[in-house]
C-alpha cells in the first residue's frame, strides 16, 4: 500500500513522477482566475484561527458539512469557532473522494507541516496546531502568497469598483502581480432587482449619467481604461445560460430603459439585451486584447428559504441544465465574423458539455495564440480529481493539449494554492502514464517542457504577463 | 489471470478484500426498493424450474435475447420453457460486460451452487441442475428471502392496494420485515386513459367519493394512514419529466374535474395537476417522517406495436432527454420553503444527468439525517459495473459518500439479491483502490464501519427501521 | 516503460494480446461507411507528396495546425506543401492525447515503415522518407486498398450521382468490393438554398419531372433501383437534429411545393417535411434490405466568416446539443408499427446521448439480425481510444457486445485503414482486461470468433456482403 498522501501522491509511474518532480513542481503559479479579496492582501491580513481561514467564507465547506447532517447554527451560524471546526473535521473522514478531503490535507502538509489525517479525534490537535502557527508572520496574506511561489494573481472585480486595493497593493512594492479582473455580470443581470441602483453606481464611477444603452457602453470603455491602467487582462462573466438573440439596436435601447426604470422585462428581452452587451463587450476585450471567460450553466439560488436567511454564494448553487451549443457557437460567430473575437476560455458547469465545448473551441481558432479559444479548467462541481481527468482527456482528444492554459484556483482562500499542485500532479499522473504505456513517445525534456507549458508558460503568454 | 469470478471478484487489492470479506459481506441486506409480489412471499411461492424464475416476468433478460435476433415466440410467447432457457443460454456468452452476464452467474454460484459458465453447451446441465434444486424447500419465497441475510424488503404498491397479501406476511410471524411503498403513480398520470376509474377505486378503498382535488387529498392522506400502520416509510414516483408548474388551486381543480369526466387536459395542464399534487404529497411525506423517492426521465412504451402486443413493462422502454435541474430544483424549493420538504432520493434514468444531481442533493439538505436528501444509487439501465461505479464516484465527488444509503434491487426476482453482493463488492473495490494508491488514510476499522454504513446502518437509520 | 507503439501497443494484459494476434489482426476490413472519393479507386490515384495524401482534404488535421495558432495560408492557403506539412508535424507532438497523434503514427508505421516520431525536427527526414515512397505503385489507391486487407468499401454518394465512378471500378475487375452508399442529404434539406436546383437535378438522374412530394417519391424510388443494381445495401443520414412531426400527406405537399418555389418554410415546415421523407425513405429501405444509418447532432458550419472563405467540411464543424430521445423513438416507431423498420444504426455526435442510445437500440430489436437496430461506433469527434471505450462499454451494458458491427473509417484518406487496428486493439484491449480480471470465463477460442465477429462476420453479414 502506498503511503497515504507522500511526496509521490497522485504519480503513479515513474514517467509521471519525473515529469512532476524534475519539471512541475517548481513552475511559479499563475492563478488567473480567483475570488480572493484584494483588501486581504493590501491590509496583509492576518487569522486568528483556523476556522477563520477555512471556514469564515468557504460554501464548498459549508456545504459539505450540511451535507453530514449539521444544524447551520454550526456551520455559518454563532457557534464558537471550535464548535466549527469540529463539525467540519468530523463531517471530513466520511467524505473520502471528496476534493475537499485532498484539499484539507495537502493544506495541512504544506502550510501546517501536519501529515496526520483530520477527524473527529484529531481536531483538537489540528486546531491547537493550526492556531499556533497563524501567530507567525508567514502565515500573513503576502507571505503565504510569496511563499506558495505564486507569480500572478487575478481578483474578479466589478467595474463599478475603485480599485484602491489593487492600487495599495501595487504601490507597497508587493512583488508579485496582482492585478484585478473584469467581472460586469451586474451591468448584465438586468432581471435582477437592484439593476437601476447598480447602473447608477457605474455612472457615478465613471463619472457620468447613465440613461441609455449608448451611454452604458460609454461608461463600461471608460471604466476598461481605468482597468487596463490597473493591469486588467482579463474580463469573466457568470451566466446562467449563454445569451444569442440578435435584435435593432433601437430594441436593446428599449429594453435597457425599461430595465432602468424597474419595468418588468420578459426573458426573451432580456436575452436581447444581454446579448448586445456581451457583444459589445467581447468587441472592446478584442481591441485591448483583453481574454474574455464566460462561466455558465450555474443554477443560482435554487434553495429560496437559505437565500433569503444567508443570501447568494453560500453553498446552495447547483447546476444547471442549458445545454446551449447553439447559442455559444452563435455569440462566438458574431464575434468572429467581424474580426473582432477576444482570446475565449469557456468554462461549463454542467460535465456533460465537455464534449460539445470541446469541439466547439476548435471552430474559432485563431493566430492570436497557440489555442486562442480554451476549453476551462474543471470548474467548481467540476473541480475534482476524476473532473479534471475528464477535462484533460476531454481536451486532449479534441484539441492540443500542449496548448491548454492550466489551472486556477477560483478560491476565496490564501491556502487553495495547493489546488495547483493537485493539479499538477493530475496532469503529471496523466501523461505520464500514456508515456509508461508506449502510447506517447518519451522525450523526457520535451515532455517536461510542455508541462510546463501548461502548469505555467501558457497562461504567463495568453494573459500577456511577460 | 484471475479466476472467473472467485471469491475474490471484482476486489482488485488487498485493502478490497478487506474491506469486504472482512466487513462488507456480513451486514444484512435493507432491500428498500423493489418489486416483489407481496403475494408471492404471503403464499411462500415455489416455482418449478429455472425458466418460470428468470424469464417468467424479467424484462431485463427478454431485451437481451432480442437483440439477439430471436422471434418473441421463444422469449415471452408460447414456447416451451426449455426452448426459451435454451435462447437465453444462448445470448448471455454475446453479451460479455453486461450485467446481466454477471448477476446470472452470482445467482448459480450463490443459489444453485454451479460455479461454471452458461452458454448453449451448458444449457442442458443447468436446466437440471436448477430444476433440481428448485425442488427444495429452501428455494421458497420465503427461504430464499431468508437465505440471503435479508432484514427488509420494501415492495412497490398502488395506493388502492388493501394491503391483504402484507398484513398476511406480518401475521404468519414472518421473521423479515416486508413493509410496503407508496407509488401513487396512477393517481398522479392525468393523461392516461384509465385516469377516471382508477380515482373511483381509489375512492372506494378510502371509503369515500372522489369528486374534487380537495377529495383526493383527503382520500390519499387515509390511505396514507392504512399504509403507514401497515409499515409503510416510504413513498416511489415514476415520472417521465419532473413537473413544476404552481397554480391557483382553483385551476387545479378545474383540471383535475376535467381529467375525471375524461376530458382532454394538455401538457401544460398535466403539469399543473401534477405538481400540486406532488407539492401535497411531498408535504404529507414529511409530515409522517416518509421518505420520498422520484424516479424519472424514463421514455416509456416506445414501441407502439409492441405495447399493443405485450403491454407495458415487457422490457422496451427507454431513456428520456429530459433534463430537469430547474424544474427538479422547483418542485423541491417549494417544499423547503415551507419547512416541509420530507428525505428525499433522487434518481435519473439519463446517467449524463449525474453531475446534476449531484451538484442539486447539496443544496436542500437539513439536519433530520446525515445526508437527508440523496442522490439515489444506478438505477435500471445504470445499473452496471461501470454506472455503479459512475455513481457511487460522483456521490463521493460531490457529496459525502459515507452518508449514502447504498443498494437496492428494484427486480421483481427473489434471486436478485445477489445485486447487493455486486455493489458490495463495487464499492469495497472503489474504496480499498483509494487506500492502495495512498488517496486515503487506511485506517481499516473506520473505512470498515464506513463500507458498513453504506452496505446497511444509513438505509436502516434513513427508513426508520431501528 | 513499453517501448513507443510497438507491436502491442494497447494491449495491456496477456488475453488481450492473444485476442488480438491470434484473431483480429487477421480479419478483413469492412469498411462499411467512408467519404473516399470512388473517382480516386476508378482512375487508381496516385500522390505526389505526403501533404497532398494528409493535408489536400483532412479537415481533422486543418482543425488541429488552427489550434496551434497557425495561420490559414499555410494550412489550406497557397504555402508550399513543404511548408504545410512543417506546421502540421511542429503541431502533433503538442498533440499528445489526440487520435490523430496515434492515427498518424501507425500510418507511419505500417505504411511508410517509419517507427520514430514525427515532429518539426523529423519532419524533412519523413518528407523526404514518404514521397520517395508514394513514387511506388504500391502506393496508388488500388494498391494501398489491397495492401490493407479490405474486403468491402462503402463510400458516401448522392441519389443523383450517375455512379459512373463505380461502375469503372466494377467493370476494371477490381477484386475488393466496393459500393455505393445512398446518402439523399440533399433531398432532405428543403430548408437550403439550393434545394429547388438539386430537386431538379434528382428528376434528371430519374429522368422525370418532381413537381411534387409523390413525384420525388418516384424519383427516389428510381434512383434506389440503380443504386441498389450497382451494390448499394446501405442509405446514410445526416441530420442536425432527428425530425419527427407526422402531418397529413396534403400538408406535406404544400410545404414541399413551397420548398421547390423557393418561399420560406418555417422550422416547423422542415420537420413536417423531413420526417415524412425519412419515414418514406426508411420503409423503402425496409424493402430492399439496406441498412438505415442516421448520423446527428452535429453544428454545421458555426463559423459563418469561414464558411464563407472556405466553403463546408473544412474542420469548422462541431457538436450540437440536440438530446433527441423523444424524436428517435418516434422516427423509429412510425415504421416499426407498419413492419417496415429497416435494419437501422445510429450515431449521436454528442457523447452524452451514449447511455440514451444503448437504452433505445433495445426497444426496437427483430429477427432480421442479431442486433438490427445497432448503436454505431464512436463518430467523428468521438472517435478517440476515451471515446471508442465509452461506446463499447455502453454498448455492452446496455445490449450484446457480440452483436455489434464495429469500426469503420468515415474518412476521406486511402491511409485510415490503420483505424481499424486502432479499434480492434482497443476491443481487444477491453475484451482481454475482464478475462485478465477474471471477470468474464476465458475460452479462447470463444471469445476470439467473438472479436472475429466484432470485427468482420457481424458487418459482413448485416451489410449482406456474404
Amino acid at each position: 500500500m502506498k503511503p497515504f498522501m507522500d511526496e509521490d501522491f497522485l504519480l503513479e509511474n515513474e514517467p509521471a513522477r519525473k515529469l512532476y518532480h524534475n519539471w512541475a513542481a517548481s513552475m511559479p503559479i499563475v492563478d488567473y482566475h480567483c475570488h480572493i479579496d484584494p483588501r486581504d492582501i493590501a491590509e496583509d491580513r492576518r487569522f486568528e484561527n483556523i476556522t477563520q481561514v477555512w471556514l469564515g467564507g468557504d460554501h464548498y465547506k459549508w456545504r459539505l458539512i450540511r451535507s453530514n447532517g449539521v444544524p447551520e447554527e454550526e456551520i455559518t451560524g454563532s457557534a464558537p469557532d471550535r464548535i466549527k471546526f469540529q463539525r467540519f473535521a468530523e463531517a471530513l473522514p466520511r467524505a473520502i473522494g471528496n476534493p475537499l478531503y485532498h484539499w484539507t490535507h495537502l493544506e495541512l502538509k504544506r502550510y501546517f507541516g501536519y501529515d496526520g489525517v483530520l477527524n473527529g479525534d484529531t481536531a483538537e490537535e489540528v486546531w491547537n496546531l493550526c492556531n499556533e502557527k497563524l501567530q507567525d508572520p508567514s502565515f500573513s496574506a503576502k507571505n503565504l502568497i510569496l511563499r506558495s511561489n505564486v507569480a500572478y494573481v487575478g481578483t474578479t472585480d466589478d467595474p463599478a469598483d475603485d480599485l484602491a486595493f489593487h492600487n495599495a497593493i501595487r504601490e507597497s512594492g508587493f512583488s508579485v502581480r496582482v492585478s484585478p479582473s473584469w467581472r460586469p455580470d451586474q451591468a448584465v443581470k438586468i432581471e435582477k432587482p437592484g439593476f437601476a441602483a447598480y447602473i447608477a453606481k457605474l455612472g457615478k464611477a465613471a463619472g457620468m449619467e447613465i440613461g441609455s444603452f449608448e451611454d452604458l457602453k460609454e461608461a463600461l470603455s471608460r471604466r476598461m481604461e481605468v482597468f487596463h491602467e490597473a493591469g486588467c487582462r482579463a474580463s469573466d462573466h457568470g451566466l446562467d445560460d449563454v445569451p444569442f438573440r440578435p435584435a435593432p439596436m433601437g430594441e436593446v435601447e428599449a429594453v435597457f430603459r425599461r430595465g432602468l426604470i424597474g419595468e418588468g422585462v420578459s426573458p426573451e428581452e432580456v436575452e436581447i439585451y444581454q446579448f448586445a452587451l456581451l457583444r459589445f463587450l467581447g468587441e472592446e476585450y478584442a481591441k485591448r486584447g483583453w481574454v474574455m471567460q464566460i462561466h455558465y450553466s450555474a443554477l443560482r439560488n435554487p434553495n429560496s428559504r437559505m437565500l433569503e436567511r444567508l443570501g447568494p454564494d453560500t453553498g446552495f448553487d447547483c447546476i444547471a441544465s442549458h445545454h446551449s451549443a447553439e447559442k455559444l457557437a452563435g455569440l462566438l460567430d458574431s464575434l468572429e465574423r467581424e474580426n473582432c473575437l477576444p482570446k475565449t476560455v469557456l468554462y461549463s458547469l454542467n460535465p456533460s458539455d465537455n464534449g460539445m465545448l470541446g469541439a466547439l473551441i476548435g471552430s474559432f481558432q485563431g493566430t492570436e495564440a497557440q489555442g486562442k479559444v480554451q476549453h476551462g479548467c474543471a470548474w467548481w462541481f467540476n473541480d475534482t480529481k476524476t473532473g479534471m481527468e475528464a477535462q484533460l482527456t476531454n481536451l486532449a482528444n479534441l484539441s492540443i493539449l500542449g496548448n491548454f492554459i492550466g489551472m486556477l484556483t477560483d478560491s476565496r482562500s490564501l491556502l487553495s494554492y495547493t489546488r495547483h499542485e493537485y493539479f499538477r500532479r493530475i496532469l503529471c499522473n496523466l501523461i505520464g502514464t500514456w508515456a509508461e504505456n508506449g502510447e506517447i513517445f518519451w522525450d523526457e525534456k520535451f515532455l517536461g517542457g510542455l508541462v510546463q507549458d501548461i502548469c505555467y508558460r501558457n497562461a504567463s503568454a495568453y494573459f500577456g504577463l511577460q
